[in-house]
């Protein structure tokens, strides 16, 4: 392989691979993950494309992507089945042929001898690459990555479509050969998160002039678990991207600092994990009413011993504040847990009334909150509620 | 305006113009909606691009599809503020000058005046018309669409990108003229929905033939909770879509039949959910060591009446057969309904051991399956295992 020349990336192109992309079977959630990942190291991204499985419009899709970006990522086709054909495209782009991979062929056929079956031909083709491509491992599937390093510097990576699979190979093989490569301009990108606030009002709080500004630029997003708002900056006249971000950081706090339960991308799971694990603590849950939202919410949160749902009815939950006490002192030894926290949620007109009761070494409380709207979405904003009565209980805790 | 020449609307390339798209804050699911809507319409769309509010990328890309498609959607980019820039992109494609459209300014003007509010001059680009175009009118926004014809009888579209402005806009407005105009061929697409196979199985046992012909096309796809093949067939030879349709669903379920547990968008909750129903049959499922796997996997299933979390330790779960019934008979009576399941998942190696309990008031069950991998996937791999078996028990049952 040649010494590629030296080229900064700073712009790219993303290609989505998959007919059930374009037909509308699945929705393109990588090259957004991919997106956000890149604005961070400074990189523009001038293009997302969706493309069915087809080898002719793949092909010319990538040649123009390399005529326009510095690094070209592709998510998907790199399955064993005929209509996966990223990497036939790249050998074609490339003006390559592929040859089998030994390496690659030897762990495949490990994977298929540990589950006691015998290795389909038709996997082979994971096994391919061209004599311009590195191979990247891929832990949690079997379908390796492509590293392409083109004659003009410019960079190509193939990654697969799974999300579970993408992420980590984007994260911990591709994003390091870039900044090694020398990736992006100076940026700086801080996302705070907010609760118990709407978007509108949000807008309306950090006024017009700090929505309008341009750098750095200051904007909200409503999500499923927050309002988020976000603060991207770039180096300019002498000032670092950090300097100027801490600006308009210190003006989003000034106004909106009590509502922040969190930063980046953390979740309710992550912030109320790191809540317990300060603490030593366990928790235990009880819902009723909001058909597992909660546990939903919970995930992965390694320090859920249990976790009760219950369909809303006869079963003794929290109906005042003594009894929401009592249901989550009830949970919390059931679980064997230091802290207990139980929900309740009621129509109540075209929303969910939701009553909470929370145990924990300290002490109990009780609360009461309204979620808007009904249904899935209710139960939703109503363990959200609670998750958000829960964190701030537990920060109160020495 | 001319009357455009006749041109039967076949592929479609849908544009949706954004920077949050391209920096990856907001997933773009109108295009998705589109494509589903098309597909159904027999048009096929060959390409889905994400566009940042740049003019000379959105002009380009714009031009570019206008000679490859029947049909080019566009999403977003018609609100009134600088970077909205699609009907200025527009007028660029057809070199035709803006201007200001008395009926739309008019209608503007009346919904401030409603609010009490001064009309802001910023919005009146969005009355803004060229002489290709006729007006969409927006019951559910300030900006209306636009549908362009194209001299060679090609036709652009331009929606509002909010989903709840966008949809109807397509429904009542596009769609009806896109039928009058002609559009689409006899399509039919059925999905199957597998489990306890994987993709590469799948494949193998399709054969190349099947996944390589082009009417109908077989594929096949790895979902979270499914491996599904998609069976989508066009009329031709004086064959009707249906019974090529039937001809590749036919050679599909011979060797693949026993594997179907559902058909098209149907999720576990709503096969169980349907099972459990036709049974008058309410359930209460215990999970162990799967952190919530299984309360996710069977959200929004109403007749779910009770569900217990609990973390892999010292209760007594499914440890072999006959725990495993005892659990589910116990969390069976705690829920106070006709049918218990209980899972417990153990790790085995780099995998987990699911030990799978089920009691119904026909009898009751044991089973063992191996979920591949760990962590979270792995729960989510050892609930869909159990929850195949539940409806193989339930569907057993007379």
């Amino acid at each position: 392989m040649q010494t590629a020349p030296h080229r900064r990336i700073l712009t790219a192109e993303l290609l989505a691979i998959g007919t059930e992309l374009t037909v509308g079977e699945t929705t393109d959630t990588n090259s957004g993950e991919l997106a956000r990942s890149l604005v961070m190291h400074g990189v523009t991204v001038t293009r997302i494309a969706n493309l069915p499985d087809d080898l002719t419009v793949v092909v010319a899709a990538m040649q123009l992507a390399l005529t326009r970006a510095d690094l070209v990522v592709t998510t998907g086709g790199l399955g064993p089945t005929p209509d996966d054909l990223t990497r036939e495209a790249v050998a074609e782009v490339c003006s390559e042929e592929v040859y089998l991979d030994a390496g690659t062929l030897a762990w495949l056929e490990e994977i298929w001898s540990r589950r006691g079956q015998a290795f389909p031909a038709v996997n082979g083709k994971q096994a391919w690459l061209i004599p311009s491509a590195t191979s990247l491992p891929n832990p949690n599937g079997t379908a390796p990555g492509w590293w392409v390093d083109r004659p003009d510097g410019r960079v190509m990576a193939l990654l697969p479509g799974p999300p579970r699979e993408m992420r980590p190979m984007w994260a911990e093989q591709v994003l390091p050969r870039l900044g090694a490569r020398g990736v992006g301009a100076d940026t700086e990108v801080r996302t705070l998160r907010l609760t118990g606030v709407g978007e509108s009002q949000v807008a309306e709080m950090l006024g017009e002039p700090l929505l309008r500004a341009t750098n750095p630029v200051v904007a909200t997003y409503a999500r499923k678990d927050a309002v988020d708002v976000r603060v991207s900056a770039r180096a300019e006249g002498g000032r670092t991207a950090a300097e100027l971000a801490d600006v308009a950081e210190a003006a989003v706090l000034a106004v909106l600092g009590d509502k922040v339960w969190a930063r980046g991308d953390t979740t309710w799971a992550g912030a109320l994990g790191g809540a317990l694990e300060a603490r030593g603590w366990t928790l235990a849950v009880r819902e009723e009413g909001t058909g597992g939202a909660l546990v939903g919410l919970l995930r992965d949160l390694p320090l859920l011993a249990r976790a009760e749902v219950v369909a809303l009815g006869g079963e003794a939950g929290p109906r005042d504040d003594a009894a929401g006490i009592a249901a989550a002192a009830a949970v919390r030894i059931a679980g064997g847990t230091e802290v207990g926290l139980a929900i309740r949620a009621v129509p109540h007109g075209k929303d969910l009334e939701v009553r909470i009761g929370i145990v924990t070494p300290d002490g109990s409380h009780a609360d009461r909150k309204l979620a808007l709207t009904r249904g899935s979405y209710g139960s939703d904003r109503a363990a959200l509620a609670a998750a958000a009565v829960l964190l701030e209980v537990l920060r109160a805790t020495s």
